[in-house]
């Protein structure tokens, strides 16, 4: 029996909104515009809340359902075409029922197997290594993949921002909301983009989570317990080197060279990062595609995001890396592709 | 290239503290004993938190870990004997980290792959169904499946009973908390039970979620929504005939006729309702193994505690299968297992 080739057949992008830049974002939580621009590197996000009113006008289901509609439509597909779903989310809507068979409703899609993982910024590497792994096995022939990730229930906007230490408002430059999504396939639909290898570990043996962000529920939802917080340092410090361990592994698994990577997508961890990032993965004649200066670091949504860059940009033959580092028990992801 | 085979290598389980009957359960909250045991049928189960005090003694991490160690010495497996952790909760310790990483370190297991599906009753299935596509596929020899639930967060102690529905009181009553895992690998380790189908789909396109289980951020904490709820009545309607047509679909898949399964594992839901839920899946010379009325129903963890008690009781060769249904946006989802 021979093993499948998975095709990565379209991508599609939903980020919600108008941009918020930081001039907005100073007002309205008052932070230090240049603070915010020099410590973080990013200059707008996208909130599924609208931060002066607190009212919340897009929820995951919301995104993500535009973000999978885009992709089908991209790919020329039909819903029934569709015989599994895979979701990466770290937020989602509810607990029950997972997001992802929310998103099938509003679809139209039925009768197939979904899967939602609890995922952080490799989730959506998470999801496509699932989605792979379902091709490879001949589980399914046509997988969608999804990932988002919508901060609007950790969103305080009623608050005294005197009151905020720093460490707490940075959380306000640096995230924002979106969802991406992909059809991962056996057939091409005429693409020509193959995935040839996803790599996604665990590698936090003993460390320190470097970011928690926990819920209330019924019973404790009144106290006054920290639920979001980072450890920005320790990100800063190994995101570079788990990117640098992936990309050198990916290429070591398939056999490819530095020289012969033609386009790098390199984890999104703040606008400020991705040019330190960057240099522990060294491809010298790679186009790198980061985005999180435009749109925030919206986890689950980023590598989409990339992809989406990735597959406009590209004509004619050649090969990509894409790498995603979780940061809160510490997982090292990795892609693989190639364009024939 | 042959298809590796799916044994199920172990199973391990663990339940928090000692049983709480419905006398216990009549006192702390203010049921009626005799309406518990009439409308629900189950006559105890366990919690992570101390219902007297409120304290909670045990993390999903907690019982989650121990059931994976008990499911490994079983096994007689090592924690480095482990190539991937797939699990399934819908009540996660965290957002991030996903409660399968803090599992992973505390079993001191690293690089490998970890997933975590934020699932429901179907929950442990379709952790298997992952874990088996990631065998068949050649992508891992040996992986940790873990399943489990917690519902401490939600299970509020110091209220007036009488300000409470009855409907708000059921779930005092027909939940518990729980944790398993189950060692599945291309060998066999001894034992002769081989996975021979696992089928999983979601059902409920157009249909309103029978469950919801919400959760609060930092932002809406201090709100009185509805974060807990359910059409029980609805899930009752629902549950045997999805139950009936996964057993069916099961059968025809593998061509066995209902006389040839010797043990069978129907849905968990309540201790009244698995003689109704037994009656769409006849199977006249089996053995029914059904725990929900003495530990209730512990969400993920339940096909587990079932899966123990068969590899306990299971002698010679022979047939079983065990049926799942996710009642929050119905998913059915079974298993096929044969020893030889």
């Amino acid at each position: 029996m021979t093993v499948p080739t998975a095709h990565l057949a379209s991508v599609g992008t939903c980020l919600p909104g108008e941009p918020v830049d930081n001039a907005t974002l100073a007002k309205l939580v008052g932070i230090d515009e240049q603070w915010a621009e020099m410590l973080i590197g990013n200059i707008s996000r996208y909130f599924a809340v609208d931060l002066a009113t607190g009212h919340v006008r897009h929820s995951l289901t919301d995104i993500a359902t535009t973000a999978a509609d885009r992709a089908l439509a991209q790919a020329g597909l039909d819903p029934g075409d569709i015989d599994c779903i895979v979701m990466g989310t770290a937020t989602p809507d509810q607990l029950m029922p997972a997001t992802v068979n929310l998103v099938a409703d509003r679809l139209g899609i039925d009768n197939v197997p979904t899967y939602q993982l609890q995922s952080g910024c490799a989730g959506a590497i998470q999801a496509l290594d699932v989605a792979r792994t379902l091709l490879l096995a001949r589980r399914c022939a046509t997988v969608l993949v999804i990932g988002g990730d919508v901060c609007a229930k950790h969103l305080e906007t009623d608050f005294d921002p005197g009151s905020r230490s720093s460490a707490e408002l940075v959380n306000y430059v640096l995230f924002g909301d979106g969802a991406g999504a992909a059809v991962l396939s056996t057939e091409s639909f005429g693409q020509r983009i193959e995935i040839r290898q996803v790599l996604n570990r665990l590698v936090g043996l003993g460390k320190k989570p470097g970011q928690v962000i926990d819920w209330f529920g019924l019973a404790d939802r009144h106290t006054d317990r920290t639920v979001v917080s980072e450890d920005y340092k320790a990100i800063e410090a190994a995101v570079p080197a788990l990117a640098s361990q992936m990309f050198w592994e990916l290429l070591a698994d398939l056999g490819w060279t530095p020289d012969q990577v033609d386009y790098l997508l390199p984890p999104q961890l703040s606008g400020r990062m991705s040019d330190r990032i960057s240099e522990g993965m060294p491809a010298p004649g790679a186009r790198r595609i980061n985005v999180v200066r435009t749109v925030g670091n919206n986890g689950n949504a980023l590598p989409f995001l990339q992809l989406a860059e990735l597959t406009e940009q590209w004509q004619g033959p050649g090969r990509a890396v894409t790498v995603a580092v979780e940061s809160s028990k510490w997982i090292k992801s990795g892609i693989a592709l190639e364009r024939t």
